[in-house]
């Protein structure tokens, strides 16, 4: 991947990549589940025109019993429901220094969504994977040319690997069909993992006895520190504290503006790794410190956690606030980016310039 | 505003922008109605989050008879459907050079959707406007600072203004409620008008002897030569036709590959000066054009027509694909941009770069 230097602009590729995918507006924060058009997006290619009365799922490979199933067979199998707080890896990319050069996030690629679909294990379980297999090939829809190779998105997880539990094979998001740009009509999502496991466009399950070598796992989402590096891969969400910017925006810088007195501040946080059992807040940019109140979870691990604090401005002026998660594993936030050559999981503390009036 | 000099990056502010709105993924051109969630969005200042039980829609002003009403009431009037294709002013934007520097819009701050709601002149007809106004102000519940002054969004369209006759308070978005994006739980929508004029979080429309002085109305959305002048305002959409990407895009680059062979094009055309009478297409950056076939619209004058054309690439090798749209009045989209300050209606042709394989 190359990298763009210090203090130099957004390219035009990247911004073409800025204008088709999208965050989510940090104001939605105040939302517990993420309204679908809101919800972060990352397309690797182009969205596919799926015929749903054509499409089918194959489950195939180091199977007993190979499967192909229509829609509406899958919406006849009982039906699990899971929140999910979702984060595209490469959140938090354009804050790098030096900037590594692909879909430039700064702190807004995330989202919930409650997602209605087949419990995976129970597809695979019927399948009954062989136990020479060693990994779940996941294959879309969506083809394209990446890193100078011609691909369908692939994506694969170990056989041993615990998230297989917790997966769904969804087909409906906040209670309505999947949307074309999230996956319609079937996708994978796999709770506590960065998003680009979670492959839309669903065409077929495969158990294989090598592990997947495909692009998307070898060369893309590994953290490497140099190109010579080969890496290790990227897999679960690091903790992440975000704020719901308090007060009004300036349209072009987004800085808020807040009237002098107290301020009630909110915002959610999650962690992949481990629940969420600690958020603190700065209004000072990280010198010092409160912990703020930590609400339950939306009734699932894997959805983030809201928090609130009130911050009490000792005066008009200009103010830096950030906000800090720490999880059961004792992963906490840092305060400065660890930088990567693809730029992924950049966990660093939200700043969020805030201006009170006097 | 300012501009950026040639050849530079867009700036973190203009980024922060172009991560939290969002354009058409081109290849949504193949959907007649674009889903929800890959409509273009900008969002001016915060998304508001809307309590439908409390909000009331208050009709004042120059009026005989004032109106306050909650969202059932509009819900039990008679409904009026009408499918519109939106453009943002500013699409285009960063294509100009020097570049305005504000929401970075490529080519695709573009959508078409089914608005429901109620019929606007039969609510102004219904509250009376008194013959001494001379304008209909339109007042968000977005707050923030825009040009140094703080405000609510707010619009005014003139009382002869025609576009009064077709406009829409919208509470339906393709057959679903708003989505909070879009202006849960009302929102105005004005077609053949760049999108600035279709208010979101419709709060109050007033009736009024003076034209409304305020910066989205005199500052903002005007064509204007150079800082000194005072230009004129952003009316209507100017023709523009698009080009649903052929073949599969590089995940970076954007750019796509296409077999040896026939290629199958389309894409959809629109303007609010006059209907689309005849989309022109080019392989060779616009040196030479032959004519698309034109679909009927879809039942709606304000919605856009679909094209389709045959390329019969010569052989294999790079090429530049462009679409030109003219429309009933004579009005045909320009080859280069035409600039101004606010960097609004670039409409200059779109611009694909295609590689035809070996």
């Amino acid at each position: 991947m190359m990298e763009a230097a210090t203090g130099s602009g957004i390219s035009l590729e990247e911004l073409q990549l800025a204008a088709r995918n999208h965050g989510m507006p940090l104001e939605a924060l105040r939302h517990a589940i993420t309204p679908a058009g809101l919800h972060y997006l990352l397309i690797h290619f182009d969205v596919p025109v799926v015929d749903a009365a054509t499409w089918r799922l194959e489950v195939d490979g180091e199977v007993e019993r190979p499967l192909s199933l229509s829609l509406d067979e899958l919406r006849r199998r009982p039906a699990v429901e899971r929140t999910v707080t979702m984060e595209c890896a490469g959140n938090g990319r354009a804050l790098l220094d030096p900037r590594p050069v692909s879909q430039p996030w700064l702190a807004e690629a995330i989202g919930t969504a409650m997602w209605r679909g087949v419990d995976l294990r129970s597809l695979l379980d019927e399948a009954g994977i062989r136990t020479d297999a060693v990994e779940i090939l996941f294959t879309a829809l969506d083809r394209g040319i990446d890193g100078g190779i011609p691909q369908a998105y692939q994506r694969s997880l170990r056989t041993d690997e615990p998230a297989l539990d917790d997966a769904v094979l969804a087909y409906e998001m906040n209670d309505a069909p999947l949307p074309p740009q999230h996956g319609f009509p079937l996708r994978l999502v796999v709770p506590g993992w960065y998003g680009m496991t979670s492959v839309k466009w669903l065409t077929q399950i495969t158990a294989a006895v090598q592990p997947f070598a495909g692009y998307q796992q070898v060369d893309a989402y590994r953290f490497r520190r140099d190109e010579a590096d080969p890496g290790v891969p990227v897999t679960r969400i690091l903790p992440r504290a975000l704020l719901a910017p308090p007060g009004v925006p300036d349209f072009f810088t987004r800085e808020r503006s807040v009237p002098l007195g107290p301020v009630a501040l909110e915002g959610r946080a999650w962690s992949g790794l481990a629940p969420v059992e600690r958020v603190e807040v700065s209004a000072d940019g990280g010198e010092t410190w409160w912990d703020a109140t930590l609400e339950d979870d939306l009734g699932s691990r894997w959805a983030w956690r809201r928090w609130t604090a009130e911050w009490r401005p000792s005066g008009p002026g200009r103010y830096v606030l950030s906000c800090r998660a720490t999880d059961a594993a004792g992963n906490v936030q840092p305060l400065e980016p660890v930088w990567n050559v693809g730029g992924y999981a950049n966990n660093a503390v939200q700043r969020v310039a805030v201006t009170v009036a006097h």
